[in-house]
């Protein structure tokens, strides 16, 4: 039986966990959950993933949440596929592929999150982007920024030379955030802006990047 | 040369690696860092986070950051000695692991530290503990620990029946916690509670409890 991926391509959370089943070119199922009528707040999915939130993959008997926590498992289990997302044996390497995306997950997403949802799904409420919100996570994001534009300019990724989950892990939230009003702070910073050019280009994004749609004027 | 850890073992986020180097019983030395006279922010320690955020380990040439990021270099490293912290030979459990952890850095840590800083910290700078912060992540959490409170019904560790990672992470930030008039929302679960006694009793942890003194009358 094939994985089976539970969530919606639009969400950030899904798409990553998409992006590496892509890279690691595993056959999957993408399951649409209907957030919109609430169905990942019932029993069928909550028994997937118990906070009742998208994405969950289920591989045989074993169902995972938390998508960094789905892309480090694929990356594991096909680490003799496609690129080695983990630097499985280089025991200095891999470890510094963990520390890049802890800063992914602590420190970058936390900021960056609050001005995507902001400037690209407030709208569709009704709303206007609430600057109070905006700019305090403006300036924890350029002060995380600040640190990526030095690190790059001594290695070609977050962690080093290769290509890894710590640069994969930023792509689907990076992709919304340059299509708000703030994607001059990376494209201001030259080293961060080929180092986006260049993830964002691989074909394992491309394949799917028409589907993250937050933000667009669909109204249908 | 043996490791060294930089920072202060009062920070949860130090003594987080030091319980893991303990389990391990691996000899390290801690370098105290002065966060209070701002020792972090220069260069010296910014060259080995350059975030200016305590902790930071050195391993020959190797500088890790990210306390996460830390445990699980150390549970990798010495995965031969004292608990398997990761699950290495069973690939599902490894999964369970980074799926808890994730719950612990991305849910857990960001609802808790806000209630632990209102009630221990904040009354040394002269302030009130702010209740319009403490209620929300007051909200926030025990949805979180709802969570855990089930998930603790099936089995009797986070990941699984052993001890691992998952449950080491929320160590220190637990035990401050429990020091806060919030411990209640612990210690009306009981499997939760059981849990956090039978987990803080480990001796990787009494070692050091001692060195957590954020919130004591110290004032000397
Ligand atoms: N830390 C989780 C976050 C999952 C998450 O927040 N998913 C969003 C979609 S991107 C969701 O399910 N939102 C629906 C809701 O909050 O009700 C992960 O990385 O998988
Ligand atoms: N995500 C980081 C957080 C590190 C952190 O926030 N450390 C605190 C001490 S617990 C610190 O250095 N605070 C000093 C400051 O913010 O200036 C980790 O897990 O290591």
């Amino acid at each position: 039986m094939g994985m089976k991926l539970y969530g919606l391509a639009m969400s950030t959370n899904t798409s990553r966990a998409m992006v590496c089943l892509h890279e690691k070119e595993v056959d999957f199922e993408l399951v649409p959950v209907d957030v919109f009528s609430g169905e990942h707040k019932l029993p069928p999915f909550l028994s997937k993933n118990p906070f009742g939130l998208i994405p969950a993959l289920e591989d045989d008997d074993l169902t995972l949440f938390e998508s960094r926590a789905i892309t480090a498992y694929i990356a594991e289990k096909y680490k003799e596929t496609g690129p080695d997302l983990i630097r499985k044996n280089n025991a200095k390497e891999s470890a510094l592929v963990r520390v890049w995306a802890e800063v992914e997950s602590e420190s970058y997403d936390p900021a960056i999150s609050p001005i995507i949802y902001e400037y690209l799904v407030a709208p569709f409420q009704g709303k206007e982007p609430d600057q109070s919100v905006i700019q305090p996570n403006i300036d924890k994001v350029k002060k995380v920024l600040d640190v990526y534009e030095q690190r790059l300019t001594t290695t070609q990724y977050l962690a080093g030379d290769s290509f890894t989950l710590a640069d994969l892990n930023h792509i689907p939230n990076t992709h919304y955030f340059m299509n708000t009003p703030c994607a001059s702070l990376i494209n201001d910073r030259p080293h961060l802006k080929a180092w986006w050019i260049h993830i964002s280009s691989r074909p394992s994004f491309r394949n799917l990047v028409h589907a993250l749609t937050f933000g667009q004027n669909n109204s249908s």
